[in-house]
C-alpha cells in the first residue's frame, strides 16, 4: 500500500466487528493511528484498548468526531445509530467506513447519503465478502471475459449455527441481517443492479424462529436490470460449517468458487475419502477481506480516490432486503423502488 | 435381474429413443424379446429393424395391440399419442413402459390412468434420470438419513445446446420438454409432492427462441408439501456441456453430485489444471440409467411387482410445468392442483 | 467394431477370468462364437457353459486345436501351461490371446514366440489395463505431447486385501503376480523400454507373506531407455479398496488419473466432507477394459491387423520382474537383460 | 503466543531469507525487537533496516554478538559459515536459529553441536515446511492414528524453475539445496530415522546442469529405521508450479495433501473444467510457515521449552543427502551412518 500521509482514525463501536478492525488496523497498517475508540459500555473496552496502546476510550462518539487530528472514522455501532453517525462525521469532515446494512430506513439512508455528497467526504461500506479471494477472483473472471455474458448467478450462504433469538428479534431478520450480504455479492459480481425479488421461505431450523416472526431457510430469487438471473439460498445451521459459495453461469462458461478449509488433507480409509469442513464461521473465513476493505479505504482516502463499495451500494441492499422481506410476507414477486 | 418367465414386447415409435431402448433390449435382457416394433414412417425402421432379427415392422401400431402373444408395449412415439395409446394398449392387456412426459392435457391424463387402473396392467413413465447411478445414490443417502431432513433441493440442468426452433415449437416449451425431467427429480428426491411453484424465465441464449414463444433460461423455485424448499436451474446452453447435478440440503448435512466425465485425467500446465468436460448429452451421461429402467420394468411385469414411477408420478410432473407455465406468464407463484 | 467375418474361438481354461472373457464374448460381440470351452477340471463348468448356450464342453483342450472351425484360443489356464499352450495353438493356426503373465521362463517365452513367429498367428497378452478409460487416456495426452518429454513416470498400485498364502506360494511372488501390470503400464505410457531397475521391499502387511519368502509392500524404480525414470509404488493391502492411480510428468505438464467411484456425492456433514470409496478390486473397476481387449483382438483377428500388445510387451514385463526380484534378494539396482 | 519477557535478537545475513525473517518478525511479534542485523555486504542492507526502524547495521557480526542485551540471533549467512556462527554464537551465549543446511561437513556439525549441548544455548533449524498447515496436518493425523502404522512415504517436490547454474556450482548439489527439505520432511511425518538411501538421477531439465555435475531430476527410495519405506521426486522445472505434495499410506488408510492455489474458482468452458495453478514458488506457498517456526523458536526461548527442530534433525538431513549423493554417484543403495 502506497500511502501519502499518516492517517489517523477513530472507532466508534467496540462490540467483535470494531475491536477486529483494530486490532487489523493495528498488526497490518503502519501508517494508520487508531487515535480513539468510544463504546457506550466503555469499561468493557478500556483495558483492551489500553493493552493495545489506544489512549483514549471514550463513552462518548463526540469526542472522537471533535477531535480535528482524526480525519477518518470507523462506524461499527448497532445499525440503528449508523445513518445519524454517518451525518454528524460527514459534517465534521470525517471520512466514513461504516459497518452493513447502512440502515433500515431509506429515507433516512438517503438524507445521510445527501450530506455525505454536500460534504464531500468519503463513504465506504463494509461489504468485506467483495474482498474475499474467492469471490473476487470470480468477479476478475467475469470482467475479463471469460464466461461471457452472465446467465445465471448462484449464491449459497448458510451459517454454521442460527444466532441468538434475541439477536434475531433485533435484526431485521434473516432476509435483512444475512442475505444482505448474498443481495450485495449478486450486485458485486453482475455488475447490474436489481429490478425485482421473489423470496420462497421457511421455519425449518428451530420453530422458536418462526415464533418472533423470521424464517431461518430461504430461496431468493432475483431478476437484474441486464436481464439475467440471480439465486440465492440461505439457512441459519449447517451442521457441516460455514458454507459460502457462488456460481455464474454465462454464455461462454461458468466459474464456481468452493469453500476454504484448513489444510487440504484428504484421509481415505474404510469409511470413505475424507476431506476437511469448511472454514467455521466469518472471523476465519472472511479474516483476511476485513483487512484487504480496510487497505482500499486507507488508499482512497490518504490518495483522494474512489471507495470501492460507496452509499449507493449500501443504499440498494438495503432496497433489495425490504423488497426480499416485502415478497416473503405478501407471497408474490416485488420491484426494487 | 431373476424373470420368472420370458417377456415378449412391442415398440411403438421408433425415433431415437425408441430405437434406444430396442437395442438396449436386445444387448441385455436375454428374456425378453422385442417381438415386433411399428411406426408411422416404417421405411425408415424397417432395414435397421431386420438386422436386430426383428421380423414384425409394422406402420400400424393396432397389429402389436392385436399380437396375443405380446404382454407388454414401449410407448415411444410424440407426445400427442400417449394418452390414446396408453388407453389402448391397457385395454389390450398389455403393460406399457411410456416414456416421458406421459401428455399435454391433464383431462386426457387423468382418464387414461383411469383405464390403467381399472384393466390393471402396469404403467411405468420413462423417467430414466432416477435411475442415473449419481441421482439414485443421493435418494438412497437421503432415505438412509445420512443428511437428516431436507431443506433445500437444488438442481442444475443445462443442455449443451439449444434444440432446433422447430422442435421448440411443438415441445411445449423449455418448462415442458426439458424441465419436466427436474420436476420429478425434485419429487424423486425429497419424496414430497409440490404445493406451489416460481418461475423466472428469460431469453438469453437465442432470440429466436424468444421470438417462437419460449424461454431459454430460468429459474424455478418449488414449495414442496413436506415444508421444504426445491429449486430448479435451467439453461438450454452451456458451452462445457451437458450439466446435470443436484445437492440436498438437510437437518444433519448436505449431498451433492457433480457431473460424469469420461476419465478422471487433470493436466497440469502452464495454463492451469485442466480437467474433462462433463459427458456430452443425455445419451452419454445417462446411458446405463436407460437400462436400469427397463430392468426395473421387466422385473416388475415378470415378477408382477410394483414399477418405480407409475402414472401418478406421470401426471404429477405435468401438473407442475402446467403451473410453472402459468406462473412465467403471470408474474407471481401458482399453486399445483 | 468393424468385423469382415465370423470368428469362432475356443476358450482354455475356465477359471475366473475364463469364464468372465466367455460372458462378455457373448454380451458384447455378436460377431463372435464361443464355440468349444476346456478345463481340466470340467465339472464345475459344464452346466455354466450350458446354459450360456456352449455345447462343447471339453477336459482336453486338444480338442479345441483340433477343432478346424475354430480360429482363435484364449489360453485362461494357469501361468505354467501359457507357453506350451501358445505353440501348440501356434501350430495348429490358431490366433491366440494369453492371460499374463506370458510364462515365468525365459527360455520358454523366447521358444513360444519363436514359433508365432514362424507360423503368423497373431498372439496378444492380457494387459487389460492399457484398455481402462483412465490410462489409455494418459497415453493418449502424452503422444499427442500435451505434457512434453515424459521424465518422471508414477504408479501407485494397491490391492484392497493380500490374496491367500496358498496363492502366494505359487504365484511367482508379489512382483510376478502383482507389480507385473505396472512394469507394463510403465512400458505403455512411456513408450520406452527399461533399463535397470531397483526394488526396496517390505513385509508389512502380514507377516505370513514373509514367511512363504515374499513381500507386501514395495518401492519399485525403473530408469528407462529414453533416459526418463518411473516409480512404482505398491502394497497388498489398502484399506479403503483398490487404489490405481498413475501421474506423468515432464517438460511441459503433468497428467494424473485417480481412482474410479461407484458415484461422485459427496457427503457433508459434522464428520467432515466425505466421498466415496474407490471401486473395490479389479473386476469392478477394469471392467470396461476386459471387454475392450478382446474387441481390440476381434479386430485385428477379423482384419489381418496387428494386436496392440503382443508377445514382446509380454516377454519385457517378465524380463523386468525378474531384475526387479534379483535386485530385492540382492539389495542393488539390476539392469535388464 | 504467550511470551514472559521480551526477546532481543540480532540478525546475521541480509539476504532474501535474512530479509523474510525480519520483516516477518517486525509485522508479527510485538514481544520480539530485532535490535541488529549485519551483513558482509552492509550497504545493501542498511537503508532498507533504518526503514524498519533498525538503528544498529553492522558489517560485522561480532558486534550482535558482543551485545549483552541481544539473547537470540538468527544465522542466515551463507551455509560455509553456519557452523562457526553457531559455535560462536553458543560460546556468546546466544540462542540460535540457524537456516538449513546446518552444513556441509559432519565433522564440523558435530563440533558445533557439542558446543551447543555444553553451553545449553537452544538451536533450531530452519526446517520450515515442519510448520506448513498442509504437512502439519498430515503429521497430526498420524500421531492420531487415522492411518494406522505408515507403510508407505510420498514426496513430490518439484520446483517451478531451474536456478542460475552459478548456484548450481556452490549449492552442493540439487539433493543439498533442495532435497534436504524433503528428506526432513520424510523424518518429520514418519517420526523415524533413515536407513538406508538409494539414488535414480537424471539430468532433463538442461544439460548445462549435467555439465556442471548436478541432476536436475531424481526418484529417491528411503528404508526407513522402523521397517517403512518412503520415496521422493524431485524436479528442477514443473511448468505449472511449485509442487508440493505428501502421501502416507498406512495400515489403516491414507493421507495425502495436495497444493495451495491462490483461490478456488474453477472456470468450465469449451476447452475443459480448468482450476488454479499452485501457488508460484515457496515464498507463496510457505509465507505462513516461516512466521510460524519463529513464533515457536521464541516460545522455546521465551519459556525455557523444547526447540520443535532440533541440531540433531540438522545433522541427519545432511547425513542422508550426503548418502543420497554418494549413492548417485556408486549407483547403488548407500547405509546413514
Amino acid at each position: 500500500m502506497k500511502m501519502d500521509k499518516k492517517i489517523k482514525i477513530g472507532v466508534v463501536g467496540m462490540g467483535r466487528i470494531g475491536k477486529l478492525h483494530t486490532e487489523n488496523i493495528i498488526r497490518n497498517f503502519k501508517n494508520v493511528e487508531v487515535k480513539a475508540v468510544s463504546d457506550v459500555c466503555i469499561e468493557n473496552a478500556k483495558e483492551w484498548a489500553n493493552n493495545l496502546g489506544i489512549n483514549n476510550v471514550y463513552e462518548d462518539y463526540q469526542k472522537i468526531l471533535n477531535d480535528k487530528e482524526i480525519d477518518s472514522v470507523l462506524i461499527c455501532s448497532s445499525t440503528n445509530t449508523h445513518t445519524q453517525l454517518i451525518i454528524e462525521s460527514a459534517r465534521a469532515k470525517k471520512n466514513i467506513f461504516c459497518e452493513k446494512p447502512i440502515g433500515y430506513d431509506i429515507e433516512e439512508i438517503t438524507k445521510a447519503l445527501k450530506v455525505v455528497k454536500e460534504t464531500g467526504v468519503k463513504l465506504q461500506i463494509g461489504f468485506n465478502r467483495r474482498f474475499d479471494h474467492n469471490f473476487s477472483k470470480v468477479r476478475n473472471i467475469i470482467e475479463e471475459g471469460a464466461v461471457g455474458q452472465p446467465h445465471i448467478i448462484k449464491v449459497t450462504s448458510r451459517d454454521p449455527e442460527e444466532p441468538p433469538i434475541e439477536y434475531i428479534k433485533v435484526s431485521g431478520g434473516m432476509l435483512f441481517d444475512m442475505t444482505i450480504h448474498d443481495f450485495d455479492m449478486v450486485r458485486y459480481l453482475s455488475g447490474s443492479d436489481v429490478e425485482e425479488v421473489y423470496t420462497t421461505g421457511a421455519v425449518l431450523v428451530n420453530e422458536d424462529i418462526g415464533k418472533v416472526g423470521d424464517i431461518d431457510t430461504a430461496i431468493v430469487t432475483l431478476k437484474l436490470k441486464d436481464g439475467s438471473i440471480a439465486v440465492i439460498d440461505n439457512s441459519r445451521k449447517a451442521v457441516y460449517g460455514y458454507d459460502q459459495r457462488v456460481e455464474v453461469f454465462g454464455s461462454e462458461g461458468s466459474v464456481q468458487v468452493s469453500n476454504d478449509t484448513d489444510s487440504s488433507a484428504i484421509i481415505s480409509n474404510k469409511n470413505g475419502v475424507i476431506s476437511e469442513k469448511p472454514k467455521f464461521f466469518f472471523l476465519e473465513r472472511y479474516k483476511d477481506s476485513f483487512i484487504k476493505e480496510l487497505e482500499d479505504f486507507f488508499n482512497a482516502v490518504s490518495n483522494d480516490g474512489k471507495v470501492p463499495v460507496d452509499g449507493l451500494d449500501g443504499l440498494q441492499s438495503v432496497l433489495i432486503a425490504k423488497a426480499a422481506t416485502k415478497s416473503l410476507k405478501e407471497g408474490k414477486p416485488i420491484k426494487i423502488l
